[in-house]
């Protein structure tokens, strides 16, 4: 089997899965009851906390953990606009942003705030100008993704930092869920708020996540109840999940620097032998993110080519899984001009350090089968 | 080890850990990838749905996974103020909810809604002719707990439901946290629109639950995003948490009636050992849910028993986990005007199907004990 899936979902580490059990089994107390099983679970939630801020190089009181990469994009947007609507009532985003920041802004539409959408460029860049000029003086809020989670495309985030930091009233979120792991952002460098992450695109479990937000930064709660995790998320702790998301952050960012290089050999091997296949698009930037590359086959439907390759065992994907229910072009091709026939052929490999060269190969002789079986069979 | 601290958290049955397992490795696709893989997630996720609608007699489609009762709680109270706040903004609640609800309340009372809390009786139930007396053209929703956390109340939901059935544009909301597996509930018969669960307390996983929606009953998400849970809840699932919430709720469903059984001989036991002991005062009523069990003991810092139980492997609580950082009184045990000196000195024993006969002997000891000595020193 070859999984190239794993921007949708990872499989967990098996030490993360041991260090889930572990905790589960020895540490059942509620880390908010005041006994000594509670104490102890309590401990063990402000050490994992410790050695999360640590590998981010954050504070402790700056990590909160979350049910994953969605509760952590809407907590920042909406909890940023619900808190500050007193100070203005404009977001700016772009055009390409994962649904749960897209439809997060959306549903604050609904709400009476006012939502700018920029555009992106044909490698799915926004344009850093066009975000300085986009802020006005009700803008309270910018959100932009670090890495895109179909394209692979790296937002300059520093820069759009540095324009975020001359407003002292406006905050800046970065979805970081793609990027974790792959591609190193320094949250305080590039002046960012709130940042979100996510367990299961790092091989950790799914149900966990964390949002950074940085000290001095108020938020309105999604969740209200109990004092937990600074009253910023509400709801007894799940220890284990987060102890084994933090689990999971050691493992891959220690090993960071050798999984880029890895991935970046791989990309770079997919991408020469992909160019050989005629009729094969690639349109992830050449300086994307090295685990997501993302080709079209104009005239293919990705749905049957995903299929075929599905009965040969080797699975990828057409667009984001939190959209790839919906018919039709994806909708961050479509922002980025590339014309209807690609953004409708559009295929997503995305890689993880496990991948080999051999299954790169294998990949790209079955993909070519597949084209000539599905060519005969429409010709 | 005794742990009579099972209305905080439960310990995790060996079969939920080994579900959550096996899932997590077999089953590590995401339900939303259109490929073999993701097919067989997402099978997996429907059968479990089916499974639980079957266990509570409703359908399928009226059950989202969420990641906890306090997100249950504010996703059923905020998604319905929210959604039909032109309708009305007020809401009918009463002074002795979860934090998770009480605290929603208040946020929305931030937001522009007008909260009704509803006082209780000295055993802490709420008055159904106060209720049906505080409906107003204006409210949209009522939200009454089940089993109360702190003193085992059970409150009247089938009449409370009755008289919300009478208005159709009103919608019910019950807590269920603490009444599931030990006291049945009809969310037909009581005319229940949204109902809240969680996994941890049923000795499933922190960070799993359910929130019953009643068809054709919209809210407004707290998680917006892709287009899981029927949109109501968006997110990548937990699908290893989801199977082992219905793994848990099945195991404890199956056994309700002799668990309950089991609960109510110990907790006659406890009682009538503990009415021995001078000065102890029994807080909860006779007809209370058996599991819990509140008492004071004027005179004696909560605390300062708990830690010294805690010395002698004995874990009780205070009162709820989710407020048992804060000092003082409990806000339940202050609603129910039992007086400041018992509400100031409240206990609560809440027991699980696996505790004995022998436990509650020896606690009951220890307890005297404690009490003689901790009097002499006081003395």
């Amino acid at each position: 089997m070859i999984y190239f899936d794993n921007s949708a979902t990872t499989k967990p580490y098996l030490e993360v899965l041991a260090t889930f059990r572990q905790v589960s089994e020895r540490y059942y107390g509620n880390p908010s009851s005041i006994h000594r099983i509670g104490c102890d679970s309590e401990r063990l939630l402000t050490q994992a906390k410790k050695q999360a801020a640590q590998l981010l190089n954050v504070e402790e009181s700056e990590i909160i953990f979350t049910s994953g990469g969605t509760e952590g994009n809407n907590l920042a947007v909406k909890g940023i606009a619900l808190q500050h609507q007193q100070r203005g009532k404009h977001i700016i985003t772009t055009s390409i942003e994962h649904p749960s920041v897209k439809e997060a802004c959306k549903s604050l539409e609904s709400l009476g705030f006012n939502v700018t959408y920029l555009p992106v460029d044909q490698n799915g860049q926004v344009n850093v100008q066009d975000i300085a000029d986009a802020i006005t003086e009700d803008t309270i809020l910018i959100s932009v993704m670090h890495v895109n989670n179909e394209l692979g495309t790296i937002q300059p985030i520093e820069e759009i930092g540095e324009i975020a930091n001359k407003y002292p009233k406006l905050f800046f979120h970065v979805d970081y869920v793609q990027g974790l792991g792959k591609v190193p952002l320094d949250f305080n460098k590039a002046h960012i708020d709130l940042c979100t992450m996510s367990g299961h695109k790092i091989h950790g479990l799914n149900g966990t996540g964390m949002l950074y937000i940085k000290k001095g930064t108020s938020i309105f709660p999604l969740l209200h109840g109990g004092s937990q995790e600074l009253s910023y998320r509400a709801g007894t702790e799940n220890l284990a999940g987060s102890v084994s998301m933090v689990k999971a952050l050691r493992i891959i960012l220690d090993k960071q620097r050798t999984h880029h290089h890895h991935l970046q050999h791989l990309n770079g091997q997919l991408r020469s032998e992909l160019r050989q296949i005629e009729g094969v698009y690639i349109n992830s930037p050449e300086d994307a993110a090295p685990h997501i590359l993302n080709i079209s086959l104009p005239g293919f439907k990705p749905e049957v080519v995903i299929h075929a390759l599905g009965e040969r065992d080797i699975f990828v994907s057409t667009k984001s899984a939190c959209s790839s229910k919906n018919a039709g072009e994806s909708s961050v091709l479509e922002a980025c001009n590339i014309g209807f026939k690609r953004s409708l052929s559009a295929i997503r490999i995305s890689l993880s350090h496990h991948n080999t060269e051999e299954e790169v190969d294998t990949f790209v002789n079955v993909l070519k089968e597949v084209m000539n079986q599905l060519s005969e069979v429409m010709g």
